[in-house]
């Protein structure tokens, strides 16, 4: 049998491993640590909300996470707009109704911080037609990364200024398509780069001048775990939480930061008490798993989808 | 000339470098930029409250170091324990004392978040020997970095809180010796394995249970610069800043994030904005060049020194 099993190409083997992953044998990607827990199957009440943003199962085309979420029993699914473009908004938006998913969040639109005329208002266009997609597919929420520093300047300030006032014009524009905006603090180390929205009571600052069914915010493990000031912060949250994100803190940081996010479990969040206190501040939506990660991205995604349903139930409501 | 020039040794070479300095052909280090002012000189009244830590110009011993600064005509000097064990402490002493430098900080103690008994005790036991050194040193303050999550733990409000407890017992030992002790809150990238602190405010909530004299607060420009909430806290730090240290943010960040701070003037941070701030809430203490940079530290030491009063000049005073 050993020999045997040693014969099975890789791909079968993937594919074997998926149909099997139930089993004491499965092994948790990309970790290589043995499963915690058997995977729950299709119609366990404990992935009632549970979503996968496709960025997790980056390989995948739109309709192979699609798919890909129907065979594991998940409700929701998190798009990105470069895979439903790929696909076709109307395709897109079809996949997922005839499927029965939720679409737990789009991603992204944002970089709102140019101080430039036309790369502003290029950027207010370009949100502008995701809130459009965003209400096509029935999202639950548009998130936006506002952005960082435009090159060459030091005026965080000013950035910061430029968001709210970029706000202020999209705000209203998706409150008339029914999409919210949902803010999304990135972790301080991307404030030059990245997002100029560094944590979770910046972000809610930013929202309160709006509805609170036009901006809401993120709460995403990986970018505020380390505040602390979280607890006050998630509870001052309340019904702005439009989206809850998880993946975990792992180091070393690889050269690519981006890339830094880990499997839940195998780093250094604490994922149960932070489910509660979003628990505990009203939040009932979907818990997306979002991995930016080389290692999760170069292993079969059934594989990574059938480790995140083990983790989730092992780190967040173990 | 131009011949004879590239004979010289590499060694006299930067020695040459260093005595020209101040004139217009001079190169920014690392970024080999062309400087933009000439190098304020040994007596010019712009470098009365600079101080170089050590750690900048790593490659040179205790006596280099301050040799170096009186040579640049530097007031003040930031020490590194090690680097004081090497020399001696007496030895230490006696060389910052007769070279007349102030000691701008000890750096440093910390490491306060073991929750394993033994490594406790120790921890306690290294922290009272630092704030003696700190007392021979006639530092203005011994520098803690309070440490990271232990291995194996997630419990981050626990580790916190050991944090809290540990301060307790230090800071009384601290100003039985006339020492003050400085917390340095961390980049919120560093706190699974450096440092729990992470925001200014949460050094002062930390500080506040203990006279302002026996406990102070670092503001550390790299560390601080994305806080939203930075104008605010450094108003409430007031007479808790113990001490303000600067470097740039530059990216991309190097593999070793420990080792991503730039010169003043090659990234993001806005100096003379936070110098502002900083000297609006009451601080007239040294402001220290600290550097961690591999580029910076395989340079020539005096180029470095050079280099980092012009930037002091144009990035701060300018």
């Amino acid at each position: 049998m050993g020999a045997e099993a040693r014969d099975v190409p890789a791909a079968a083997g993937a594919a074997a491993s998926h149909r099997t992953a139930s089993d004491a044998t499965a092994l948790d990607v990309p970790s290589g640590r043995p499963a915690g827990v058997p995977t729950p199957a299709v119609g366990d009440a404990r992935l009632a909300r549970l979503a996968l943003n496709q960025w997790t199962t980056r390989e995948w085309s739109l309709r192979e996470a699609v798919e890909g979420c129907v065979r594991a029993g998940l409700p929701a699914i998190g798009l990105w707009r470069d895979k439903v473009a790929d696909a076709g908004l109307a395709e897109s938006a079809k996949l997922v109704r005839e499927a029965g998913l939720r679409v737990s969040s789009l991603c992204r639109g944002g970089f709102l911080t140019a101080s430039e005329p036309a790369a502003r208002a290029e950027a207010i266009a370009d949100n502008r037609r995701a809130i459009e997609e965003a209400a096509a597919l029935e999202a639950a929420c548009l998130v936006l990364v506002v952005g960082g520093l435009p090159a060459e300047e030091r005026d965080l300030p000013g950035a910061r200024e430029r968001v709210a006032e970029a706000l202020a014009e999209l705000a209203p524009y998706a409150g008339a398509h029914g999409v919210r905006l949902a803010l999304e603090p990135l972790h301080p180390m991307y404030c030059a780069d990245r997002a100029v929205l560094s944590t979770l009571d910046q972000a809610l600052d930013l929202a309160e001048p709006h509805p609170v069914e036009q901006v809401g915010v993120v709460v995403d493990a990986f970018h505020v775990w380390w505040d602390p000031y979280l607890p006050a912060a998630i509870r001052r949250a309340g019904a702005r939480i439009a989206s809850f994100q998880i993946c975990d803190w792992v180091l070393p940081l690889p050269a690519d930061t981006l890339l830094a996010r880990g499997m839940m479990g195998d780093g250094t969040i604490d994922f149960r008490a932070m489910a509660a206190m979003v628990e505990a501040a009203g939040y009932r939506g979907d818990i997306e798993v979002e991995i930016f990660n080389a290692d999760v991205w170069s292993a079969d995604p059934n594989a990574v989808v059938d480790t995140m349903k083990r983790r989730y139930v092992t780190e967040l409501l173990g």
